[in-house]
């Protein structure tokens, strides 16, 4: 896979599993994205995870992995099987195996009250059922939600139990876990570790890793770990230093940040929890700049991807989708005389497209896509088969115009992959073109931005 | 969580597991998304999925988990580690319990090699260990990709390795393991599961439970079950049957199938592999009507959702986003004293949007979506302090609009959830009142359609 790990794992070393109750996650009904994002997270508190389970429903199975875990590893987080169902078992599991009984937790059953009478709702002994944890356990309020959550002590593992649902189980990770398992990587003198994620995109990952070459050159041994991976079409780089001797830790992951900043440079888009949109819309925030897009394969990708996150009405004015020949004639102004001699897969309708919804908008700046993204929505195709784009229209191919006071300019690129993977490439690419219009003439030294608003772009 | 099995699982049982092997995916880099895929595929098959487990690239651990599978399950499917990197070992690991060598799978190494030769690549030693497999194991060749899977049987348990990119893995799976797990199966005696899905958008999980109520009666005891799962908006039901009296089973599965028919009717908008934009698509091809959207919040997610399958261009010419008010009155003709008066959300500007969209793009059909989405990315707001929607315009208040050739329709939903929630309601609402007004006229008996294409609706 993608990882390549660039030192031996540090050396003190707690573990963790991750344990997830449900025959609806073994069925495959549901995907066990909890497992993910829980891995993440205790990785980046310093915990070596070293495996994720999944069992039933069945008390016996849930007995058995949380005997297993008890005796090899220092956490356990367990989703799942704190609802009001029959097939919600595990606090019984639980009080079973330490000899306990179950009560009430009294400011969860009030809060679920409170919850059902504002809605006229009966509660049922089912509900009642939801907000039992294990006696002397360590309850763990749930501020999304009915069931609490709970830690209690089996074996040698430290466990904490969450509810599956991903919102629920997310807020009380956060609230409550993060701090305590946080306090174990502590008290076991183990050293945190000192993480950052760098987002990229447009450059590949085989050109990551030849300009990131050396970077590991003079750190202490078996302190640093250098991780890629690829979220088509980003790639995210993450530096992982864990030194018991924390001021050459931090020494450490300082070089490491600045070394990949200088090498990298501007396809970085941003680190850790910037998003591409996000790093979008501050550009054109702090320009105060207005968008619009103007679609023919990506069908509203790029519109969907801009509005996705909260905040897009500052700069997104909106876009035309124009699927069909006739509307990119009609509402864009597109020549017929292009689309017959170039085709709607050509620059110059590309030109035509950003200008007419820059036109018709009334924006400052405006991308257009039109491309081939083809008929299947996946690449199923051996990699030997997948013919080399020798014709100027074959899949992938995908033209670009950008429109905006500077005048238009147009690109072609040839994307691989299925229509999913193309229109995504494409969308992001479009956007990026935009990004770039705005944020180019700021990095000219005679722009008029200030200081604050620079820097900014580089947070 | 969701999941209500009726009856017992049925009594002859055949059990599997799936183990994936990869430290990116214990550190939550990587989705185990191939459980969720294999997982269902399995039970389908008419397993019983008792585990899914995570393990780090480490040979012991490799190792333990393949041994201690081997000793509690008849299958094992095994995912990832056979890649070309230091950290690929389930083929040393493999070759270790079984006391076998690891030989070059030949017809695996020609493919690469002219893979290599067609692309001027060299061909590293890494490379040559990709196509190596335990000598005497079943070699599953690799359509899609260069590392080959194989078959070993460790223990008990038949054990299938497979690469670990989704892409390779289904194609591996489905072109050599299906068949193989199959046979399995049927020679373990137990009864292949019927089973089908009912994909379902327009009715809550609470209501399609009640409307189900006494769906087993009368089935033999323990050959039913009946799965519900939320599929945000949708909500899917599924039926599985597994009875040793094939015929009996048969029966039974017939009589589910209609009842279900019966008690949900048109909410039941397809089965199994039908989609929600298939389902649109054929009605819309049927009745060779073209479709155009305008949307405000959703920002272009209709658009994006009707082309990501292939085969939109048959019907869909495309839309305008209308984020802003003043693309609304510029582009769509919605006119200001309707923003003034009544807002941007509400029934006399989503009317005035659907016009004008149909209008501008010269569709049959158009539908309009213009709400509020709200600022929260996901819902992260407890159950109690969700304040009723009380004023009019509150966070998940959609207006919809459809215009065609019998005139134009309003309506106002509220939705519940954070932005990502409300707006796929949306986009899903607007394209739903867009196939009801191309599908009601045909269910009129007065309307013209041929008996074949009516049908087609059915499937």
């Amino acid at each position: 896979m993608s990882t390549h790990p660039v030192a031996s794992s540090p050396a003190a070393s707690v573990t963790a599993a991750i344990l997830a109750v449900g025959d609806e996650v073994l069925r495959g009904e549901v995907t066990n994205s909890n497992a993910a994002y829980l891995g993440d997270r205790l990785f980046s508190l310093g915990f070596d995870v070293v495996a994720h389970l999944v069992v039933s429903d069945q008390p016996d199975e849930i007995k058995a992995a949380l005997q297993r875990l008890g005796l090899h590893v220092d956490l356990v987080l367990v989703t799942g099987g704190l609802g009001p169902t029959d097939d919600d078992r595990t606090v019984g599991v639980v009080c079973e195996l330490l000899g306990v009984k179950a009560v009430q937790h009294e400011s969860s059953l009030v809060a679920m009250k409170a919850w059902f009478a504002a809605r006229d709702y009966a509660l049922t002994p089912n509900n009642l059922k939801q907000t039992e944890i294990p006696e002397g356990s360590d309850p763990l309020p749930n501020p999304a939600g009915l069931a609490p959550g709970f830690g209690v002590q089996i074996g040698r593992a430290r466990c904490f139990f969450m509810p599956g649902v991903p919102r629920e189980m997310r807020r009380i990770f956060e609230s409550h876990v993060a701090t305590r398992a946080g306090a174990l990587i502590a008290q076991r003198g183990a050293p945190a570790a000192l993480t950052r994620t760098f987002h990229i995109f447009g450059m590949g990952e085989s050109h990551i890793d030849h300009r990131l070459q050396g970077i590991e050159d003079g750190c202490p041994e078996g302190t640093v770990a250098v991780h890629y991976r690829t979220a088509n079409p980003e790639n995210h780089v993450r530096i992982v230093v864990r030194d018991a001797d924390r001021s050459r830790g931090q020494a450490t992951f300082d070089r490491l940040d600045g070394f990949i900043h200088e090498r990298l440079g501007s396809v970085i888009y941003g680190v850790d929890d910037d998003t591409f949109i996000s790093a979008l819309r501050r550009t054109f925030l702090v320009t105060q700049k207005r968008l619009a897009v103007a679609e023919s394969c990506t069908g509203g990708l790029a519109g969907q991807m801009v509005t996705h996150e909260p905040g897009a009405s500052g700069f997104f004015a909106g876009g035309v989708v124009a699927y069909e020949n006739e509307v990119k004639e009609r509402v864009l102004g597109v020549e017929a005389e292009v689309l017959r001699i170039h085709g709607a897969v050509s620059e110059p309708c590309a030109a035509q497209m950003a200008l007419g919804v820059r036109r018709l908008l009334n924006v400052d700046v405006a991308v257009s896509i039109t491309g081939i993204a083809g008929d299947s929505l996946h690449d199923l195709s051996y990699p030997q088969a997948a013919a080399p784009a020798s014709t100027e229209k074959s899949v992938g191919t995908v033209c670009f115009g950008v429109a905006d006071g500077n005048g238009t300019r147009t690109e072609t690129r040839q994307f691989s992959g299925g229509r999913e993977r193309v229109r995504n490439a494409a969308a992001y690419h479009a956007l990026e073109l935009a990004r770039r219009a705005v944020l180019l003439p700021m990095e000219n030294p005679s722009s008029q931005q200030s200081p604050v608003e620079l820097s900014s772009k580089r947070k």
